[in-house]
């Protein structure tokens, strides 16, 4: 038995994979079950229970490789931000080991932070991790990057190493919008839109945030928009928006799941940009495995 | 007997102004009810009751001048909006007359549409009584304002005719971060910071905002802004960010109440630009009584 876990433990999500010997997912566990819903003293019982189905296989003797916020000041241990630039060996020697109480050992990845764009620190946790593992699953060192979300990273790799990055509030303010904004009130059920979605990625593309947004409210009442499809427009004045703020490149790499990665694509494609979709989770495992394997090898020593 | 009434019925507040032959307010009416908090078919029997306290002075008898969103489709009687270039004879010709349940005669004000700088549809109800008022007041002909809110508009007046405008959605967006972001979560009692402000306008005016914003975060994570002057700071970043959309002029007027507009003045001299206050409340008065007087001295006749 040689198996060790690898976990991606966000804000909002929980994600295990239990990684055979030569680096196969053998399964994995997912749930709404982020940094916002544990509370601080019940993390190690928390992940305990998340990790019961896999009693199987023994769960309490594996190593296991965390990244995410669960390295974050109301994770299960606080580790620092490494500043850019950083690569591979940077986050392994910064590494911080934790004794789970039934005795397994985790290695948390560090944060990293930078001073970004715009001439203020900036953070992330757990995108480092996927931003150094799609450089290596792709074998490219000069990499444009997006990882959509909540908030959103755009990072720049230059020679296998990553450089800096901005974070960019895309997905909360979307959803700020669309839940309590006096904007979206009283719309009846919304149909996905392509036509207002792109509508949306050209009035958010040319158009500072907080004025395009508004068009959602006149281009309603000027019925250029039908009411089921405010939802789309309003994705596509978020994401256009976003497009609009990154540094220019000549492709880039979308990093996510399916689903938002696809709209990001579309806008991209829209605004006559190259682009790339990986999936998060590939670049994930293959970060972790980097990041962490001659640890976890250490342990099963 | 010559007194008639001024309101202004926007979406959040009522204002109504009872005001005597030569232009002088006698009394105010001011309510947290606006357009949000009354039922469409409720309209009159709302205002009726809000003006109660004028029973000592018959306004029952009394013809009314109004502007805001009671000319919106949710109000009282829908209004057509006019397209810009707007002035105080356009208004008057669209001045839309209706009965109250009491005989009196009520004048609605229209709302006034453009395509603003951003090439799209833009709308206002209310602001063109109080721009064309500020140019009246103030006896200038070409003038860039802005009027802080909800939905700040920033506008332009060449040779006393409103040209076009633009709304920026600073003040919601504001209290949507304020109340709903988990940017701002857990935090004391917030206290009014100058310095923190001023930090504020400046990342605001320089940094698009979806990515200013998440400052916000980042400096208290690095000790850069204490707890209790985080809403200071907010503050500061949305209105730098809003003033650095505007378009350029040598010098504007910020109309409104004076608490916020005084936080523009004091965004707008940090960043070197002339700024002058103006008393929303004269501006709008000077510009119902322009729109109005004719046909309210009709209906004294």
């Amino acid at each position: 038995m040689t198996n060790w876990i690898a976990i991606d433990w966000g804000t909002t999500n929980f994600r295990a994979f239990l990684v055979s010997k030569n680096g196969e997912v053998i399964e994995k566990i997912t749930a709404a079950k982020g940094l916002l819903s544990v509370a601080q003293e019940e993390y190690s019982s928390v992940l305990h229970d998340l990790l019961l189905p896999w009693e199987k296989y023994q769960f309490k003797k594996l190593p296991i490789g965390m990244a995410g916020m669960v390295g974050s000041k109301q994770g299960l241990l606080e580790t620092n931000y490494l500043q850019t630039p950083v690569n591979f060996e940077n986050l392994q020697e910064h590494l911080v080991e934790v004794k789970l109480p039934w005795n397994s050992t985790a290695f948390i990845v560090p944060g990293v932070s930078c001073t970004n764009p715009f001439n203020f620190y900036d953070v992330m946790r757990g995108e480092e991790t996927q931003l150094l593992g799609l450089s290596s699953l792709t074998g490219q060192k000069e990499l444009s990057v997006i990882l959509p979300g909540t908030h959103s990273k755009h990072a720049v790799i230059k020679n296998g190493i990553l450089k800096y990055f901005t974070t960019v509030m895309t997905g909360e303010l979307f959803s700020l919008l669309k839940n309590n904004s006096i904007l979206l009130k009283n719309l009846p059920i919304q149909i996905d839109n392509s036509e207002a979605f792109l509508k949306g990625v050209d009035i958010g593309y040319k158009s500072p945030f907080s004025i395009a947004i508004f068009s959602t409210r006149t281009y309603q009442l000027f019925n250029q928009l039908t009411l089921d499809s405010v939802e789309s427009y309003l994705s596509g004045i978020v994401i256009g928006n976003e497009i609009s703020v990154l540094s220019r490149a000549n492709s880039y790499y979308v990093v996510g799941d399916k689903i938002i990665s696809e709209r990001y694509l579309k806008a991209l494609q829209y605004l006559n940009k190259n682009s790339f979709f990986i999936d998060g989770e590939s670049c994930f495992l293959n970060g972790m495995k980097n990041i962490v394997s001659h640890y976890i090898k250490r342990v099963w020593k």
